[in-house]
């Protein structure tokens, strides 16, 4: 039995515990949701501030230049790089996943011509599925674990690309990113890889799995702001050749000339399209810049140890003992997140909102938490399992007003 | 000869005088680049901050149903038809001008499948023609203007679609919507507008006109903050059939079931793509609160005035004989900017910005002067003149230091 005291043993061996400080967390909540939008760091009040009233205020159009505005995207891509093993220069910050997705997408099958095939898990991130379906152009899509289908099954001479999450969006289950890469490119396809639940908390190693194109979110566990401009890593083996249709003035290798075809820049920034959102891409630097203090190893290892607990906590509750795991047990193949399945999960997570811990639900019936290792403690996993299991203990889910569907969370 | 005297007249007796101060403008500044880049609306500052520390900090998920974040795009599009004359339900504020181009490019094309040209402007902003490049996906473009070719001379029955500039970003000329949306019609094609140089500033009468598409930016006349989103408008008689490839789960018919199929919505939504950047947004939702109390006749009418008054103090100085107007005379047929050529121009522009005089600069040999008739008086427009013309006096063109390039202005 994990009891709280053994918790806050933890929480005192915790060699990150000093990162909770940089953040706002309101008084009365813990967020198990850092896997949906991350919380504010305390230097993104500041950096937003200083870039609203200085640098737009008494800057104007200048800041384009003197405040560094112009080469935000390039500049964040290469700090993002170090949290996902990418080598300077094969990463920008900007749009959102769904348009990088779109984008490497057709830079990826620009540069498999004579392949039709474009392979993508079942389980995907729904919208993914869509920017698939939207690229395609022509090309047809094979679902990877639809009917029990493998990558060895589906994986043939025809397959331009392979589109993976790292971390799946609703287990936590964590991929092999480097034999299931190997294992596209010895059949000749290319691989994306989407980071949207692993950038940023669980090790990434882009450059050593020899990946060919990825993308992610800066709004979870990055904790870049709502909305906040994604990213997007293409390998500097394929900036020359490939191609992609989002042609705007910031890829454009003299954006300023004016001239009137497009020629792409020579390296990440042909990725770039139009003018990006300047506010957005300063809650990332300030986000970013926590992570200058932070050892990459330690967060996995605290990240792992959190699941671990969350896992033992809720298990050894006799009141949460109609949950299943719907995650892996293993840490190692786990991303930050942990999930449980529950038919009245839906009635049980809008409870517990309402007693300050915030997690998500998804459909069916999945109970899903964040445990974000850059804020969240031990001792919070023990006190939210207790609210929990009060919520379970008082079947929440026969009173009618947990029933009603937000729009939403 | 218009004396600073006459102006002060005409700034006393301007019906939008109290509009100024709405807006952070820096001390020592005339500012005539809010063509490129809008200034500082006051009440984004309480916005933002709001936003951030309130929505974001106390929050976090629970703001993207309880501060309304998920319906912004909307919302805002709604508030913007007002200022370009479209009925609700027909414009969402998201992505960029060129994803939005790109995005109205592909539907309009998908409406005709059976034509396979493009009509462009040869001068329009390098970025449109870039992104029409990238949508073409086969179609040829051919453009209006390169060898004096006229509307006239290009529609024939293959033309799809035709993409035209409401006003041309150097020359300030206004084009008639009306005309040239009924005689592009008259040929079966379709038109998209491009409001980036016009909204905000300039009557549009979308739905008058019967328009089928446009686009436009925020962060220009709309003073929305740096990169702030862009909106598209579709008429609604295009929605159901129109497609578009950056199909996201912001535009599903059902965002939150998770379904694996994209089924796009009803209405202006199905545009939507990927999650939308929430502090961008609410930059341009407190700059549009402005214009609730704004008569648009009266906005034009102090617009052609200072533009009138401008050409006039350049003209009259006669240390600004040299310049030749690149702007039409004619008030009706002019934006709000006013842009002059001299051969040394660049350099002028650069001795005026050090003087606090923000203007542009764009090949070959323009001087761009954005004049925003929400904060400028017709005094500051004598007294940049005056600046102006002590510069040309100086030949400042004859010191190095203003030759050297910048990136960006």
């Amino acid at each position: 039995m994990l009891s709280r005291e053994e918790c806050a043993d933890l929480d005192r061996d915790d060699p990150l515990a000093y990162m909770r400080d940089r953040f706002i967390l309101p008084e009365g909540v813990i967020y198990l949701d850092g896997n949906s939008l991350g919380p504010l760091p305390k230097a993104a009040v500041a950096t937003l501030s200083h870039t609203v009233e200085q640098e737009w205020g008494q800057g104007l159009i200048r800041s384009w230049d003197d405040a560094g505005w112009f080469d935000l995207p390039q500049r964040l891509g290469d700090r993002l790089g170090r949290l996902i093993g990418a080598a300077p220069g094969q990463v920008v910050a900007c749009d959102g996943t769904s348009i990088n997705l779109y984008k490497t997408l057709r830079a990826a099958l620009s540069l498999r011509p004579d392949r039709r095939t474009i392979l993508a898990e079942a389980g995907s991130f729904p919208t993914d599925l869509y920017i698939i379906e939207g690229a395609a152009e022509g090309h047809r899509t094979r679902l990877l674990g639809r009917d029990g289908d493998t990558l060895d099954d589906l994986l043939d001479d025809d397959v331009a690309v392979v589109v993976l999450s790292h971390v799946d969006y609703r287990s936590g289950a964590l991929l092999d990113m480097r034999e299931l890469t190997h294992k596209a490119h010895r059949a000749g396809a290319l691989v994306i890889w989407d980071l949207c639940h692993s950038a940023g908390v669980v090790p990434v190693e882009l450059d050593a799995c020899e990946v060919d194109f990825a993308v992610g979110c800066s709004y979870k566990y990055l904790n870049g702001g709502p909305g906040a401009p994604a990213f997007l890593y293409a390998a500097h083996r394929h900036h020359e050749a490939s191609r992609h249709p989002l042609t705007g003035w910031w890829g454009h290798a003299a954006p300023f000339a004016f001239e009137r075809d497009f020629r792409p820049q020579d390296g990440i920034r042909r990725f770039l399209t139009g003018t990006q959102p300047i506010l957005g891409l300063k809650g990332v630097e300030a986000a970013l810049q926590l992570y200058d203090d932070v050892d990459l190893a330690a967060l996995r290892a605290k990240s792992r140890a959190l699941g671990d607990s969350f896992i033992a906590l809720v298990e050894q509750h006799p009141d949460c003992a109609a949950l299943q795991l719907a995650s892996p047990r293993d840490s190692a193949v786990r991303g930050s997140q942990v999930a449980f399945t529950f038919p009245h999960g839906y009635a049980v997570i809008r409870a517990m909102i309402e007693q300050g811990v915030i997690g998500d639900f998804r459909e069916p019936g999945l109970m899903r938490f964040g445990l974000a290792p850059l804020y969240l403690r031990h001792t919070d996993l023990f006190d939210a399992v207790e609210i929990m299991a009060d919520c379970l203990r008082r079947q929440v889910w026969t009173d009618p007003k947990y029933q009603t569907r937000a729009a939403v969370t």
